[in-house]
């Protein structure tokens, strides 16, 4: 649900600046969707707010804008880590564009045994990412590691950051937590292995959680999982 | 994440019938999944429970089954239903999917004054809850209701189901239902009109709420809504 355009840029953003638009930028704004110079855009770069933007120049090549004033200071967005299994492209598409929209700090997707062959394309991912956040009114966007193997993630997590492990077909206790310094960890399709499980039980910061009966798919896991994490407490009940 | 293979078939279960396969789920045993006459599937048709099964005959053309024996009993399903405007096909189809795994009961699509102008393939819709059904091991299917004015959907709205409305930018209390007797809608990209918003104000059983502080996507917000109404009771707090 959309407000007005809000485009992240790379360069520094202060009073004075005149930042540059990229060539698929400009296309955006101009041809996408039918902007030109005089109209105004939201604009943020993850470290100095956001601020309101007139653009003065928009062509194929590119575009600049001027700075008209600042909308919101920068803050910290602190936000649940996710570590996902890489899985099917469209599914891990969909994963990284709704855990950006839910808040998501981290993506930390990794290789389990079952997970499918190919590596994912990461520029792309974090140009999804990049279009989630714009979207959802962030200030950030998630950062996105370079995938690694399962037991290297669990070996280089934070001891102080519980990792919620979302295995199915194992009774565990069920998802709430109102503190955002955590982790969800989601498998492949497929499940984890038993070498797997044998290596989230030896590891003491990984809690094993139940997304509820159903059978979800990873991508369903994650999207719920941080739903969950990252609701209000609720106060709507009946 | 899968188990077994499952499929959804039309016509009648029950011990000494041999259900027939059409050619769509022949092709999808014998080619994508390489199943042929002897192995198991796991079969249910929203009505008999869910049996076990083998095949019997495979081809391109079509199959047989011989029903083993019964693995779970027929079971009501309720769940939530969701009202959501329509929207982009691919968002619309993810919405379809998801929901489904999540365990909504019915899915009521409707026209809002934002919705795109398109009727969804309504067809291509039940077969994706189909396959999603089968995959979340559900025993039923979601009904789809044909598309409706928003004005109709609250006008038919049964009284004694509260329907939460994640109306965007909105100071609303938060979602959190243990009640599953409930419905949930969503709105268009771009949001609700004025309008409306003060035909949703009328109808008394409709209560706002909020999903958290960002600015979810139409299908995010189903999806995230749909996982606070339907997850266990949290015991996994931290």
């Amino acid at each position: 649900m959309r407000g007005s355009i809000r485009l992240f840029l790379d360069g520094p953003l202060a009073s004075g600046e005149a930042p540059l638009l990229d060539p698929a930028q400009a296309h955006y704004l101009g041809v996408v969707m039918r902007r030109r110079a005089g109209d105004e855009v939201v604009v943020f770069n993850g470290r100095d707010g956001e601020f309101l933007a007139q653009i003065t120049m928009l062509s194929g090549k590119g575009g600049r804008l001027a700075l008209a004033r600042l909308l919101r200071p920068q803050e910290a967005e602190p936000g649940p880590w996710l570590a996902f299994a890489l899985i099917k492209r469209a599914a891990c598409e969909i994963l990284v564009q709704k855990a950006t929209e839910l808040g998501v700090e981290r993506l930390l997707p990794f290789r389990a045994e079952r997970s499918v062959a190919a590596l994912p394309n990461l520029e792309r991912l974090a140009a999804i990412a990049t279009e989630a956040a714009e979207q959802a009114e962030r200030l950030t966007r998630p950062k996105i590691a370079t995938p690694v193997g399962l037991a290297d993630l669990l070996a280089a997590w934070p001891a102080g950051r519980p990792l919620f492990a979302a295995i199915e077909r194992r009774t565990a206790p069920s998802l709430r937590s109102r503190n955002i310094q955590i982790g969800l960890l989601v498998g492949p399709e497929g499940g984890f292995t038993d070498r797997e499980l044998d290596l989230l039980a030896l590891s003491p910061f990984v809690r094993p959680v139940s997304l509820g009966p159903r059978i979800l798919r990873a991508e369903t896991a994650a999207i719920a999982g941080l739903a969950l994490l990252t609701a209000p407490p609720g106060d709507a009940t009946i």
